[in-house]
């Protein structure tokens, strides 16, 4: 590890971050100019706008528009260095990191591993189960629904049929709600042209949500109207409905409901990845770690979390902030801050959420807009909202490049009513099998 | 196969195309107004522009500006069928293609197959090269070399070192020579940024060709200039050497040199890739199926052989055509006239090759080009080269889409000097192992 051992030299504090996602990036940038070194930990070389891995899922985009490698981010940040490893345990007392390409001294060590989907215990699920959280579910989601409909064509059974062309969206927050809606749309305006031997009347659209609302934390104008759109779209909204189970094929409901499909999506929620090592003492439920205002996780002094992984209990938020990228942004830049403060021997600050409101998009000319502007809030929903949302999304891109590149595909997606991106690069997930396909006739 | 049987009403004659390269594409356009059914059968769902899967390699363009989806490309033509399945064998007394997907009748069949990489036999060498036919390949070479230098940065051992720092292209054709340019472009602008800890004097880039010149067969002045202009760029030109053997981690060259690296990329020679069930009568040496001036594979009467699969013997070219994508683009058009002629009980075209040039890119603003105009030959090197090829590969790519989408990116890398797609996504090829990283120190 020669690498590191050379700039150790400069003998400024280390700032160890562990994962570069919205609040890790941030914070790392935050840094620029404070007198630490920053080493970015993560499993990945490049940082994901996990926004919009729906529409790479649904070949809308191609993951090159969303994704950013952190040594192009942060190339030019004399004081970053990143390091492509798995963090496997953190020795608190002797200030180390184990990662899979060796240890690692900090001084100040920033955790910022997100979250990963919660199967709440259900091992079948989770086997069975597509989720949405990396480029690589998105890929792998992509390439399986293309996959689905080339399968397709070569069955006669009904079942068969369905079990390939029906799709199941578990939870209704914003990712089970767009990816929803952007499947409706393939539905509508790509697939018939692609594969006109198939009828895409066969084709449902399942969306499944626990609660009696979607985008629960939204406002109730929100909730309708998305409830509506997607009713129109064709979407099959299922409310106050659980998953009971399902094994790869078919999927029962909690009211007794037996749906078929090979492809049940688990937009459901989130857990915290907890790290060895750490005292069980700051875990908080959903595995997120208990921090106070200044984000220091609780019962450490050098040691923080950001972004989803933290809870900061708050009188507003009891159980921690929402798990968006707002917050995560805030607490990093806000952590780089006071983290050059406490070096400095100055008083951090507090943390303050401001919250700028919320959106969710269900199609072309479709979304709706929770918005706070200066305390007031704006309730928006059709065009203005979808014209919003897609203005907001283009701009947090990280690069000017991904911005102008997004920007050019949405256009012309949206001029030419096409989605581009079906292409099957990589591996579908294999389904089905040649006894269940049948036999095969000279045709 | 309910699919495929519900379109045999029509009553019209088939058409069965293996493989959608620029041959298969080209004829499945040309049969657009043809009474004919066309079913194309490719192993992808999308075409591959092959000729810049380099830049892929490089992290230069993303995989989804270099190809489209056939669907895509071809869903508007009535005629045309398409599908995702490998071919097993042809049984041409019954004209049926044996595909993974089940059988397939033909009235016509036209093997599109292309080639791949022509290892001679040396099944350790196939097993430890890269190769870069397909955008797999590309992909995975980009994913490794980019992963060599996160690799690298932990490591001490000087041999160690190179054996990740350098590359061996074998084949001093234009995809080595263009590999060669774009590997000395990283080393020069991108590479130093993004890894400041590592010292690029020890990066050697290795190019070897067997033959006296590089990009055989263009004009000898290409070839000079070709050679000075990778020497200038610090890329080491191996004349008249061969590699003699590859473990994965040493080449032995047939002057008895060795060289380090654990990446050593294909791109010496191609061979054909026969289809059982053809009588061998048929196949010349390089397994390209013997056809004659209608691309009539010999010994049949409806079955067709196009693009680099077929040598068509003739004066100028007794091998064959040269292996690129004029001559299968142009046999791909003209059979499919030939194919409307054929069926209407009128005489087919014989086929002549218009041979148009060759170019080949060396890097920023080097190429080097033999145009021919009217049957006129023009030399081009340098700036004049560089600008023509760019503009010709451009206006070459499918959609308009991927015309735009080349064209900024390249506008973009010219200006900012910068290739932005350096992100690992899918594996890279486990190259290093714990033993041979050594001790894992803490620093």
């Amino acid at each position: 590890m020669e690498g590191l051992t050379k700039i150790d030299d400069l003998g400024h504090p280390r700032v160890v971050i562990v994962g570069g996602g919205f609040a890790g990036l941030e914070l790392a940038k935050a840094l620029r100019d404070a007198p630490v070194q920053v080493v970015l930990i993560d499993k990945q070389n490049y940082h994901t706008f996990q926004p919009l891995l729906y529409q790479i899922a649904t070949a809308s985009l191609e993951a090159d528009s969303i994704v950013s490698p952190f040594r192009k981010i942060l190339g030019k940040q004399d004081n970053f260095y990143f390091r492509l490893a798995e963090v496997l345990a953190v020795d608190t007392a002797g200030q180390v990191v184990e990662t899979t390409i060796g240890k690692l001294r900090y001084d100040y060590l920033v955790l910022a591993t997100g979250a990963t989907s919660n199967f709440f215990g259900d091992q079948r699920m989770q086997r069975n189960a597509f989720t949405l959280k990396t480029v690589e579910d998105a890929i792998e989601l992509r390439n399986t629904v293309l996959y689905n409909f080339e399968q397709a064509l070569q069955l006669g059974d009904e079942e068969q049929l369905n079990s390939l062309l029906d799709f199941v969206i578990v939870g209704g927050g914003p990712t089970g709600v767009e990816l929803a809606g952007a499947l409706s749309e393939l539905r509508q305006h790509i697939f018939p042209n692609d594969y006109r031997e198939l009828d895409f009347k066969e084709m449902d659209i399942h969306l499944i949500q626990s609660g009696p609302v979607l985008l629960k934390g939204m406002s109730a104008n929100a909730s309708q109207h998305a409830l509506e759109s997607l009713r129109e779209f064709g979407v099959q909204v299922w409310l106050d409905c659980r998953v009971k189970s399902y094994d790869g094929y078919t999927v029962t409901l909690s009211n007794g409901e037996k749906l078929i499909t090979r492809t049940l999506i688990w937009a459901a929620g989130v857990t915290g990845a907890p790290i060895a090592g750490l005292s069980k003492d700051c875990m908080m439920p959903g595995n997120r770690y208990c921090v106070n205002e200044f984000s220091r996780v609780q019962g450490y002094d050098n040691i923080f979390a950001i972004g989803d992984i933290a809870a900061m209990k708050t009188e507003e938020y009891p159980e921690g902030h929402p798990m968006l990228a707002q917050p995560a942004l805030q607490q990093g830049h806000l952590l780089g801050m006071n983290l050059a403060r406490i070096i400095a021997g100055q008083k951090p600050e507090p943390f303050e959420y401001d919250d700028k409101g919320s959106m969710a998009t269900i199609g072309r000319n479709h979304a709706v807009a929770d918005i706070k502007i200066f305390g007031k809030e704006f309730h928006w929903e059709g065009f203005t909202a979808w014209f919003a949302w897609s203005f907001i999304h283009v701009a947090s891109l990280i690069s000017f490049r991904n911005r102008l590149m997004v920007f050019l595909n949405w256009t012309w997606s949206y001029i030419s009513q096409d989605k581009g991106r079906r292409y099957i690069i990589g591996k579908p997930r294999p389904s089905i099998t040649e006894e269940e396909a049948g036999e095969k006739a000279i045709v």
